[in-house]
């Protein structure tokens, strides 16, 4: 069985995303799971750049990883001085890890109007530094810059590159297509022509900009390639890198080709998560393979056949990348997609209990008003929950008033002022937020904050709202979904009214409820 | 030059997207939007499945698309009747539509397990099918549900059924890889063996399962298909369809494949936008050609070097499709756009005057705190007119308190008191509503109705609700868009902020001055 090395850049070219920072901590805690995962190389960052990277270096240096190497990222020297006195190569070594990655340029358009330089110097440059690496006892990988751009322009000048680079010690090569437009096909012709030319390793760098970064990534593992680079969940400057989650799985699954092993493959939807958590980003539901819809099931019919053989419209079985079958719960669903839901729940609730009976008048009821709870798998839980009686409230509202009020052109000001029951004592408190929502959370959350610390663990997500029969207007039923999160889990609930407040309120309760039965459980 | 056709799914295949319901009047929209975009099919939905679907193609049918063509979804008859007995492509046929899709099998999983008949009654379902609606004088395209795991499986049965669609009379069959788990190089070969074979059109119908699919569509066109099928921005059931966004502009601009015209290629960004939002779906930033991030740059290596040249980190120029480079510190919007407004308007703004700059400024600033006037043309051409001071206000709010109230279990409630001056007369009201923005929207026409009593003529056909940062949980910005109409016009008008009370007023008051703006000018 053929074998493929993992390059994980989500800490330095993940880290261009639009939107993410990352702390030293975060690195850190993002570096251990991709070691747990397997992950055979993983840059940290390019210590030349700035201070917080060579921190985190200097961190690492101290912890002991199990699967994977710590490569630190930097360029070829500056043009016109010695290797030895580039600052970027030194801290390199500064840095401590055992590999290097530095890049270089391979087109003639960077190397004329970006670096000013010539030819001839850049390949010095490429040369002195692998080299210079290399006698200091670094093992060198090498990353083409812009190679398929520049290949079509000047084949023999960016072949000259990479064995430049080769002849100086450099253990791998790699061909990264840097603006993301090469086509797949193009990315195969070109490496099956100088796969033979080389010696060393290859390995491929794609980037996501024309939406073909991960079969780019598979066709040059056709074509001979070695070593697949890219960052969990496709993080990326632009429109992101080759995301290696689905590259793992497709990999494994579709091409037989060795990477992780078959458990650590059960961890690709976790990782994923985790990943997305500690980035700050929003987890897309449509992720192949680990998005929360990826083995959803809508329409009577898929559903139907699912019922029958998963495989008739499902590509895989999702529990070998650890992700789950969704029936989604609707009109459409019908009974056979309760009984499922409510066997997932460890709920016993076979055909002819009564319960299930009043329990599908419920949804069909409530669905009829506008819930959905193909979204909001924590509300339809706790709905079940309650029908079982496996619930109890955590407390009980008496009362809230929201005020908005706005003074000619001034700020508009809104005040929540509540009061519940919690644990047999009144609570009555008041807040201010950004809007009437947000003071009602805030006020809900002062009141609760003593009696379940955990709350302040998890925060709302996502909020979203959609006018259900929108042609009444301001006087439309409007549907809010909120999805909830804390270091585990993510979680959504439903909340349906003419009263957008109202439905609000609805939302979030069923998900500080949840939060709390799950709390309990554990 | 070669072309493709382009089919579009999205009011089919993408409204199995989680989280996706059209209302007809949607449905109407999207497809007068793909109509000036120049796809060529649209299909609008599968009339024998639901009611609303038969009501689109009813309304449909009193319309005039000028470059596409309408076609009517639908499946094979069932096992074991006639086709004229089949009251699914019986409704195919009330449609109107003049072209009808309709899918069968091809995997004996699926005729056995699902189906529960056999190889040969399959082969039947589909020659009389398909033959049944060519002989009412319909064009027919007939889909291969799950062509290339049936092939793997079944060659010659797998032909077996294409070839009897095209003896039956199918003018297009289109390869479906349903289950999206299909490796590029896998479609690329499958089609290239087939494709000798097949004497009429051939289509390919992706999804996303593997993260493949718009690669798989390109490898597809590459081995002789000639139509693509897919959705805007890729919705659709589990992890999407095949996204034409990207496939449109990789067709275009790397393959050298027509498809539409260059001038509708600069539509692609506002086209991909305009359908996010009425399907009420976040825009994904990192989104190939069109996203906000497509062409932003963020590392200083990165800015810089674009400064000095684009083509260093940008595969295409950005304004192709109708996208801007953004650089991540100043925004820089399209003058152009908003000189091609000003002249709709019959506003005379030349590219020198220091209001289009005082304009475009004003926009950038507006579009960055999340307006959007796209969806909003009511509101812009307001902005304008304001700028232009062909404009003067009809009344003036002095204060509003709107009080949303809840006692333990009972209904909650919601007043609006509301001071404003009204030709110089001051007007205080108060009134009740549904929720906190239908008793403003009450309280507002009452103050007005005297003085303007047109009012009493217009009504909210439309309220839309949109989170824009989402993650920001119930402290997020929302931006509201309201749709109005009275007996001649339809209008829509743009809110943005925290607060959604705010939001809302902002929508409402535009929509309300339109009206009185527009009844003025008559």
């Amino acid at each position: 069985m053929k074998e493929v090395k993992l390059y994980d850049t989500t800490l330095r070219d993940g880290a261009q995303s639009e939107g993410i920072s990352y702390s030293v901590l975060d690195k850190i805690r993002i570096t251990q799971e991709l070691d747990k995962l397997g992950i055979h190389y993983i840059e940290g960052g390019w210590p030349g750049s700035n201070p917080k990277d060579m921190e985190f270096y200097q961190k690492m240096n101290k912890m002991h990883l199990k699967n994977s190497q710590l490569v630190a990222f930097g360029s070829t020297r500056r043009a016109n001085i010695s290797a030895k006195e580039d600052s970027n190569l030194k801290a390199i070594l500064k840095s401590g890890a055992k590999i290097a990655a530095i890049f270089g340029k391979t087109w003639d358009l960077h190397i004329k109007e970006v670096l000013k330089t010539n030819l001839e110097e850049n390949l010095n440059m490429i040369r002195d530094s692998v080299s210079f690496l290399v006698k200091e006892g670094m093992i060198v990988f090498y990353d083409a810059e812009h190679f398929f751009d520049a290949y079509c322009i000047d084949k023999e000048y960016s072949l000259k590159c990479l064995l430049t680079a080769q002849e100086a010690g450099a253990k791998f090569l790699v061909l990264c297509d840097t603006n993301g437009g090469t086509l797949t096909s193009e990315v195969y012709r070109i490496i099956k022509q100088i796969r033979p030319l080389i010696k060393v390793g290859l390995g491929i760098h794609c980037h996501n900009d024309a939406d073909l970064a991960v079969a780019n990534s598979l066709a040059a593992v056709e074509a001979g390639c070695e070593m697949v680079q890219g960052t969990i969940n496709g993080y990326g400057e632009r429109c992101g890198n080759a995301d290696l989650i689905p590259i793992i799985a497709n990999l494994k699954l579709k091409m037989g080709i060795n990477c992780i092993s078959n458990e650590k493959l059960k961890e690709l939807t976790r990782v994923s998560h985790f990943v997305s958590e500690i980035s700050n980003m929003k987890q897309r539901n449509d992720q192949p393979y680990v998005g929360a819809s990826s083995f959803a099931h809508k329409g009577g019919v898929h559903i139907n056949a699912v019922m029958k053989n998963p495989k008739t419209y499902e590509h895989i079985d999702p529990s070998l990348v650890g992700n789950h079958r969704r029936i989604l719960v609707s009109e459409l669903a019908g009974k056979t997609g309760i009984l499922v839901r409510a066997k997932d729940l460890d709920l016993d609730l076979s055909k002819e209990d009564p319960k299930t009976k009043r329990i599908l008048r419920l949804i069909q009821n409530l669905e009829h008003q506008g819930y959905h709870f193909e979204a909001a798998e924590a509300s339809f839980e706790l709905l079940m929950k309650r029908a079982f009686k496996k619930y109890k409230r955590f407390f009980e509202l008496q009362s809230f008033r929201v005020v908005v009020e706005k003074l000619s052109d001034k700020k508009i000001t809104s005040e929540a002022i509540m009061k519940l029951k919690v644990k047999g004592v009144t609570e009555h408190t008041a807040a201010e937020g950004d809007g009437p929502v947000h003071a009602l959370d805030n006020a809900l959350r002062k009141a609760l904050k003593d009696f379940y610390p955990t709350l302040s663990k998890m925060h709302l997500s996502d909020f979203k709202v959609r006018v259900l029969d929108e042609k009444a207007g301001t006087a439309a039923k409007v549907r809010v979904l909120i999805q909830s999160q804390d270091e585990t889990d993510t979680w959504s609930t439903i909340g349906v009214s003419e009263n957008i407040i109202e439905a609000s309120w609805q939302a979030l309760v069923d998900s500080i409820e949840y939060k709390l039965l799950k709390d309990e459980v554990k």
